[in-house]
């Protein structure tokens, strides 16, 4: 079977598992109070050039975007997202489990724009309705599309000028730095967001999720609200040995090359066979446009998802790549679909 | 530096190790969706003689308690708990953050009896108080004091009596099974709880918690409750592939039983010296009681925790054997004591 | 300033004031556990031929909104509703602040259908997303318009085939039940929806809601969840004392055929000028579409609300009629618009 | 039948009646933004001498007290409160449903001071506890005792050392200003809280809570908090009203010192028929301890509360006066009593 399912399927890298196994039986403070954990917040702050940034390692993406939106917001403060925000979407209201509104605004690309948020900010106006507060975008986003450092910038000026905060999901922030005409950093994700995460798990580490808070009124007690929602690691440095592993040297960037290489070569043999794609995704998720004949048929020599039905007859389906994928599953994947097209 | 602080300071045993490194760039479902997985929750139904049992597996214990008696109870529900639980004194209150109060019970060893929770149940009659609805226990204590079979018997049949759910916390739950005279098996909790669980975390996994959940009304949409939570790990076979392999064979009890003998070495010695013990633990947790100025001395070449003030010049201090612990480190630890008492 | 704001801006009828005047100084059990809440509790499972069902009273819509949804759902369960719902757009969030996420339906002319409702079940499939678990529909609608029992019994009927709950918030019930054509009774709602409020505040109360409870599942300790939200009065009886007054005879239903009346009389009013309005609602909200100098102009003399832009030089406004409001009145305003329009 | 349950078994005093009634039928702006609630917080503010504070009017206690904590709380922050605390043991958990632990000091006397508070905080010294940030109690407390200006400054200074916030229910604050030797006024509680409570129901209104947040940081948004708990009462100027009247002149005043009059003879009466009294209240709360016989026999003819069992055979039980209280009422019940206890 073919695995197009996500990028999440296999376990760690070679040389993050051998920093796990490296370190296995030493004995160190729990609660990422280690040195480990120390260390990985030192490069991520020198790679971020955010000397004053504070870091926490989480393990999972729900859990850090849970715990930072409940950590910022008051209760009756409401967080704007584009409709297809993984967090309106596919997190099981954890937002709202805590007690935020999430205000959605369409975005057929996935991603927000001022102009797409300024109608909301005008129709919430009073205390009978939610106060917006933060606005949340992921890059890349879930549709595989990617904000340009311009593009961040101009939401980042926006969201100053209107006492908004910015957070930034980087669950494949990896995936979004590394697209062909990629212009974005880690220090600009520093620079223009108040807080952003740095997603492990879909980049290489076993779990793991890196949180940076730039803003200086959000970092007291964080660590308070991170313990009462249970994502406190006891064994905290496991964190901190896997992020310092995968950002040492280029490592966390060349695997999401290898990803992003491979998407590539899956739109180019997509688009020679004449296969439609949803959406201008640059990024490791790939969205044909497919008869359900023609899905069904794929779906027994691969694992992919569906995004959702286009008509009665077509869908749209997602196609990821990971830093596993190579060059002969791409083209195994091609040569199937064309017999699945026929 | 000597390492008693707790049992939760290294890694994970070889052989979990080792069945994470084979199996690391397998690819499979993810969200605990995989054949790992199923066959752990197989392992763990056969050995509670369970068949009906869910089992869910989830990273860490603070989580675990959380999703569950989140899960459990409705909003105005009450957990009542040892004024020593876990849930009341060391998780930021995670259970009130979903709304619940935790009624405590004076347990001067750690331990809850039907009689001491009668009185509770008779001081909460009217809708101006909360609704107790769930006993929360743990075994091993927080004392390192060990119910036996026939005292969980006495507090499930009370529960059942009394309309009650029984949820036992588990993490150090081989510590309880396998202290000298035990006579608790999984089969024992899953028969006497509604849910329990059976702790990784502290006996030799890099992580994780399986949640047994017996009772039939409790089982219904769980793993919504676990995602909402954040406490669904996306590489869900982890846990699966760890709790396969700690639970061949006699490993998990095994490990243990080396903890507890540890503990049985470090408890006779501190006997020989004349050191009190504030609580009757039979287990991997030591409580001895001794001065500031030794406790003082002890600390530069030993880590540990301070339970508690006794008096102006005496502490109780809290001394922690694991699975890695060694009859040379207990030994090394007993003759710095015998000097730091001196 | 001629006042068609709202159908909440004066206080009581004079029976029910004179209700409670006479009774001020009598002595009584607090908390809603007198008899003057019994009695009337009893006159409204009689008028709803539900003598089983549940009758709690709270003070205002929002919070009964809110305590009887977060009393029946699950954390991970959500609401159905249609876009322009009052608990989606007007109550700040107080039923995610509960942990509830609300899913919208496209609705406009303010109502839901089976048909409408049906997508977003098959959308939500699986533990990443929530549950949906309850169905709330207001009628008269937030735009006026009225569910006639026909509509209302097949969405109830497909609450029940896909195990939906189906709430009513009946804030203006009065209204829907004697606008011309109404063919629903209390006897419906309690027929047909597992729990509706009965509006007291817009209809000749101080303030008051009735909550019916007709789902044996839904009653146990709902008093609890009141209590817990801070939603019981401790002079209980007063709306006792106020919901035995107007229900007494017809009162309920002529003060609220009053304010339909007087809402008629206005529309034909607007139609002989040939002002159009933006959706077709029979009951006491009626919403003319003007130019922003007309409302500009209007305002100077009469108080109403702004319902939306329309485009750039055109506003829907709403104006309502109350039990309070005189043909005098609506002739005013009526020619005072005429004078706005010139 | 004696009633000496509550000083809330009454509607509201006749002046208060008088002013609903003479405005009955005005149509005003609803939500409390009308004049009336305008005139009422600037008479509050004035009589505080504080004009720079909020006034928010809210309907009842457990509502003000829910709202105000969970407004004013981040997640992970708790409570400081008197073990005999209305929050902590009769509110079924309302600020916990919120999210926030109570924290609970032993109170013999129901009063808090800096000594008893500070072991707590040493108790509260990392993320694996909650975060100590508000101190709740009351005056006059749950035991009818009464909090000095000098206690209160006390308590007040500790609080601005430890960076607590510190909140007053003033539920009976027309009791604890007027009982005999009091010293404290309404400026005082503005001056030395973050936030206190002037109760209405219990001293004249039909219903009504006056909320004044003197520190700034406290201020913004709070209307929204009330919206999203349902806490702002649609018909507002409702309380408006009541307050304006109670504060004119020395109503507000006159009312708490009857009841506090009629009290303290209750109590001249108890002591010269020898009876003990639990608690040294010098309010409207009287407790005599009697023994079970005496209490059954007196329940025949006067209704009170059981405040909770002293030993195998006898009660503390609470009798409560009211502004309504008259002297001849409590001979009555003191004559009653004395054939009790033959």
């Amino acid at each position: 079977m073919l695995q197009f399912r996500n990028d999440y399927s296999e376990g760690a890298h070679p040389q993050v598992m051998e920093a796990l196994l490296s370190t296995n039986l030493q004995k160190t403070p729990g609660y990422g109070t280690d040195l480990y954990c120390a260390a990985a917040a030192d490069t991520i702050r020198s790679l971020c050039s955010a000397p004053a940034a504070q870091v926490h390692f989480l393990v999972g993406g729900t859990q850090t975007n849970k715990v930072a939106l409940g950590a910022f917001l008051r209760p009756y403060e409401a967080v704007i997202a584009p409709e297809t925000a993984h967090i309106a979407t596919h997190e099981t209201g954890a937002i709202e489990q805590d007690g935020h509104k999430i205000l959605t605004v369409p975005a057929p690309e996935g991603k927000l724009t001022p102009e797409g948020i300024q109608p909301l900010l005008d129709a919430h106006a009073s205390e009978h309705m939610v106060l917006p507060r933060l606005i949340y975008l992921s890059n890349t986003t879930e549709l595989g599309t990617v904000y340009s450092k311009g593009e961040l910038a101009a939401i980042s000026r926006f969201c100053r000028k209107k006492g908004l905060l910015l957070y930034c999901d980087g669950a494949r922030l990896g995936s979004a730095m590394t697209v062909e005409g990629a212009d974005t950093t880690f220090a600009d994700y520093a620079a223009l967001c108040d807080a952003f995460t740095i997603g492990g798990t879909k980049n290489g580490l076993l779990f793991g999720e890196a949180l940076v808070v730039t803003t200086p009124a959000l970092q007291p007690h964080f660590r308070y609200a991170m313990k009462q929602q249970g994502a406190i690691l006891a064994k905290g440095r496991l964190l901190g040995v896997q992020f310092q592993a995968i950002l040492q040297g280029d490592l966390y960037c060349s695997l999401a090359r290898q990803a992003n290489a491979m998407a590539q070569r899956l739109r180019l043999g997509l688009q020679a066979m004449g296969v439609p794609l949803a959406f201008p995704s640059p990024s490791n998720q790939v969205f044909p446009v497919v008869t359900r004949e023609t899905a069904r048929a794929l779906a027994e020599v691969c694992a992919f998802e569906v995004q959702h039905p286009v008509d009665s007859h077509r869908l749209c389906i997602r196609l990821v790549t990971a830093w596993t994928t190579t060059a002969e599953e791409v083209d195994a994947l091609l040569e199937a679909l064309r017999g699945c097209l026929a």
